[in-house]
């Protein structure tokens, strides 16, 4: 059974100007001096609302929803927050989806991310540190995994691809607004990571320490490089220890966001059965 | 410096029959009914001839190669192996090839994958069952931590994507020509696997056991199941044991491959500890 929301305004003509604006929001620039981005989906903006997050503005198209009775409480609920609620036409919508087979919903929402100055770690705090991951599907299955293991804080450091990026928001499957995520140079990480007494551990081919021979289980960030050339010799140099994943095979690499799994849940094992 | 290969026949114009047959090879029937597929890429053909790989054609565009040299010595090797070498122009190179961005080698090879009945497991061998996993990605994942992390035999239960789909064997990065793959019915993987000894550890969120609490050090399969449903019914319920990976998040899984990836790793961790 379709549900009909009230809407604020209704758009069904594609060549709207405001469609042509949430457009724009594709582009990184207009992200960062905007200050927001788009996040597509029920289950994702569900995950959203539940970490807090208030829409600017709600997009919803009926004619969309797999699960209207669902998607119309979505509305209502983001409607509470205070966001604008706007209905769009099917074509209207399509525009602006940058999914194909999209449901129904959509937001423009402030661009996930906090300052370094703003973060409050708790003790023993397990924190990522990704310098220069420039795949979205790779930031996006870390901040799944931080997630699922409660990883404090997700440092993108020298980052080549903002967390506002709607391919890391698809496919962080939402997390990114429920894990705490901020940016930084590799130098500020560094420098604040060590004022607050966390050890650095690089995961690098480069070392003859196996990850499960270090010792995880106080303050610790894991860091890993690019999905190219690894960590920097910068963030090699000042990193506290470095340990590599034992592999044996033919092929000279883990993908990037397989390692950091790995390793941050060594860490979840070391500290369960400390 | 270009470096000139000889060739057994040169190829300029897209509209040549033999390319469009190539292009065929996209469609999985076309594949299942030739025993082939395509293989594109300089490092990947390299790993495939490592393990063996007796290519029928060499395709090569000496304009596209970043590294002359090298691909010049790749077409020599896959020469000696008896393959046909064939020098294709830009234009009908671009044609077949399926990645943005070609590096100037592509192979027509066998596709991979072994009959069950021809696999020799090793003793207390570790072996990745993958019921219905859907995504080529993903299963190219799970090949390229496979291959790291030394397990003996991947095998694609009722399988939805076949091991020669030219994304399985892109985002393996030719690792899928290294690890021994098979595929098989749900059914004929349990039973071949259960007259082996090998105690099949299903991964679900449905039980109270953590993974690092089953014992993985003897011969065992770690089964993982569909990016939408998991396991079916069926598996779980010939499961030996099932097992959990913990999670603390508000999203409600990890990634398939993310999942496969930690509790191989932990079996190896077991391993390596014994």
């Amino acid at each position: 059974m379709l549900v009909p929301a009230m809407s604020d305004l209704v758009i069904t003509s594609p060549a709207n100007q405001r469609l042509k604006g949430l457009v724009t929001l594709r582009r990184r620039r207009v992200r960062e001096s905007s200050g927001t981005t788009l996040l597509e989906g029920l289950e994702e903006t569900a995950l959203a609302l539940d970490a807090g997050v208030v829409p600017r503005a709600l997009f919803h198209c009926p004619e969309l929803m797999l699960d209207p009775t669902a998607g119309a409480a979505l509305v209502e609920r983001a409607r509470r927050t205070g966001a604008e609620v706007v209905e769009l036409g099917r074509t209207a919508f399509e525009k602006v989806a940058y999914r194909e087979g999209p449901d129904g919903i959509l937001a423009r929402v402030p661009s996930p991310g906090l300052a370094l100055a703003d973060v409050d770690l708790p003790d023993d705090a397990l924190v990522l540190l990704c310098e220069g991951v420039e795949k979205p599907g790779n930031l996006g299955a870390m901040l799944r995994t931080a997630d699922a293991a409660g990883v404090a804080l997700v440092i993108s450091a020298d980052p080549v691809t903002d967390w506002g990026n709607p391919n890391v928001i698809r496919s962080s499957k939402g997390t990114v607004f429920s894990v705490p995520v901020a940016s930084a140079s590799t130098d500020e990480a560094w420098t604040w990571l060590t004022e607050r007494g966390v050890a650095v551990v690089a995961t690098t081919p480069d070392t003859d320490v196996d990850h499960t021979d270090a010792d995880l289980t106080g303050p610790v960030a894991v860091a890993v490089g690019s999905e190219k050339y690894g960590l920097s010799d910068a963030a090699l140099a000042r990193a506290r220890y470095r340990v590599r994943i034992p592999m044996v095979g033919q092929a000279n690499s883990l993908n990037v966001a397989t390692s950091a799994a790995i390793v941050v849940y060594e860490a979840v094992r070391q500290r369960r059965a400390a």
